[in-house]
């Protein structure tokens, strides 16, 4: 047999590991690194291959960037904002509380140089970070009672994660770490008052609405939820340039079809819920003045501390004051609009 | 010299032609055919060559889809909606007025399968075509008088394109086809009464708001107007399977990122007219429904003639009605806090 020429070849072969933070039923946000990996496989004719891991496979969810940045794999996709502990600029990667929403996240990431901004916090912990994924706002959880008054609020036993929690802490609530397999259980014993999740889709799979009727939002602490994919500095560096687009364009395709998805399955998900029992309670504005509040508070106090959360958080608080001046006008009105005639039937 | 080994190219040679139906003026739209094209470039390590002409290069904006159709040009950009006249389904590409806004559409697109129904109709055309672009909600235009009822309506003489044109028609307007460089010298003679074109950046470099300084919202003929990038469909049959892959995920990403620069632009432009004289007006409840009941007997009449509109339109108005129900809870309460924050200085 003859040797291969000795070209280089133009579409060399990778195959690279990515630990997900989330279990396989979470489909529609583990999904979208499966949509990913699948992308930059077609768009490399097979040959980069990224497989694709649920948490617990390799490393618990919770280890996923620990994982990437000490090379155990070369890539994960995560909330960023889990991390908020090591450094609370992780945070600003997910959701920044009173902030953004969906649409305006990816503005900045895109052309408002939030994606190079994280990216150089990122690089400092062995990373280099793609948006691979959106909620959308998310709601704000399941109540045993009402929540009425900013005192309804304290002592309530919430499972709520980390930074919301330490917000919700300033108004009395004890916020409780559960595994999203154990929070079922919790509520039905009344070992806690109320827990978030994410919005009908994922909510509705855990039967939240069976042990505590209301159904609170907006979940204000996620206006919108990104995901990030993760990889490893050091191996993204050594990809060919034009695997660095391919896996780039993948990322924000999944970044796309994400949201999609959960705009697509979360309208039925709710009219089954509200079907069996939920009731749909806003938060009123004394309730949401409070917490506002108390996240001006906790930015405050992070912003001191903390130049590198500052320097990104500045960034998007400047781009979220103009991007609300400006959607309240066409947008917001043709929305109100639409919902208006969605309410009365016309539509 | 030795021949070249007789392998088959991983990436082989392509060189297309793309004429935008934009000028390079509207750097917004323009630019996502640009941004779409270098992904596609840089994912095939420079081999797959998109040249992007502005309208009027090659072949007229306007006849940028028979070019394409014919092979005149492998690629156009355009909005689908120009070539409303061929056949009304064309509209749907774009914006199909009082129904879905930009995320929806892209929901729909992606997940609610979107493009996959615009491809049975554009692949009857000789197309296939992508997303690649969107501007969010458009603004309503510019009126040299206030539209205070139904009846201000009747006679105006208004710049606005074709299937819009034919609602307001119904209410007594006459619309009239303008392009773009002539929009000023017809208001300022009073030739024409008012003029819509797109949103506050592109508005601005017109400077609309010297000659007519109402500035009037939402345009609901335009809740969301998408973009896209279509080619002859022979020709996208001949690519590679990776390349079919680069060329959609590089169409997506231009489609996220020019909804990203509109969002980045428009506030900085929109204050810039109100210091410059332009004064924002609201469409008000009786003259908004009067133009949605134009527009559903203009949908019925269309219906009922066309199979191929109605089952795409039947498509969208049924994820319209669901995601007006969901996002009415999270998304549009967390907005409203936001802008009320927004407005009374506390953002």
């Amino acid at each position: 047999a003859l040797a291969a020429p000795a070209i280089a070849q133009e579409n060399p072969k990778f195959t690279w590991r990515l630990t997900s933070s989330f279990p396989k039923s979470l489909d529609t946000i583990y999904g979208a690194a499966e949509t990913m990996a699948a992308r930059v496989k077609e768009a490399t004719g097979g040959n980069f291959e990224i497989q694709v891991f649920a948490a617990g496979e390799i490393v618990p969810g919770l280890q996923a960037v620990d994982a990437v940045s000490d090379g155990t794999v070369e890539m994960c996709h995560t909330a960023s904002y889990y991390f908020w502990g090591k450094d609370a600029t992780f945070q600003l990667g997910t959701a920044t509380p009173f902030l953004m929403n969906s649409r305006m996240q990816n503005a900045w990431f895109i052309e408002g140089g939030g994606t190079d901004m994280l990216n150089e916090f990122y690089n400092t912990q062995g990373l280099q970070a793609y948006p691979c994924g959106n909620t959308g706002a998310q709601m704000g959880g399941w109540f045993r009672k009402e929540i009425n008054t900013i005192e309804d609020l304290n002592g309530l036993k919430m499972r709520i994660g980390g930074f919301a929690g330490k917000i919700l802490a300033k108004l009395g609530v004890a916020p409780q770490q559960i595994a999203g397999g154990d929070i079922y259980a919790a509520l039905e014993k009344g070992t806690i008052d109320a827990t978030e999740w994410v919005g009908p889709y994922d909510d509705q799979k855990l039967g939240f609405n069976k042990v505590a009727k209301y159904y609170y939002y907006p979940g204000w602490w996620e206006g919108g939820a990104a995901l990030h994919a993760m990889t490893n500095l050091g191996k993204y560096n050594e990809l060919p340039e034009h695997y660095k687009t391919i896996l780039q364009d993948a990322c924000y395709f999944g970044n796309a079809s994400m949201q999609a998805r959960y705009d697509m399955k979360n309208p039925a998900a709710l009219k089954q819920l509200v079907a069996d029992g939920a009731v749909l309670r806003p938060f009123n504005q004394d309730v949401l003045d409070a917490c506002y509040a108390a996240t001006q508070e906790v930015y405050a106090e992070v912003n001191a501390a903390n130049p590198a959360f500052k320097k990104i958080y500045d960034s998007q608080l400047a781009y979220a004051k103009d991007a609300y001046l400006w959607q309240q006008l066409s947008e917001y009105t043709f929305d109100t609009y639409m919902m208006i005639q969605q309410r009365s039937g016309k539509l």
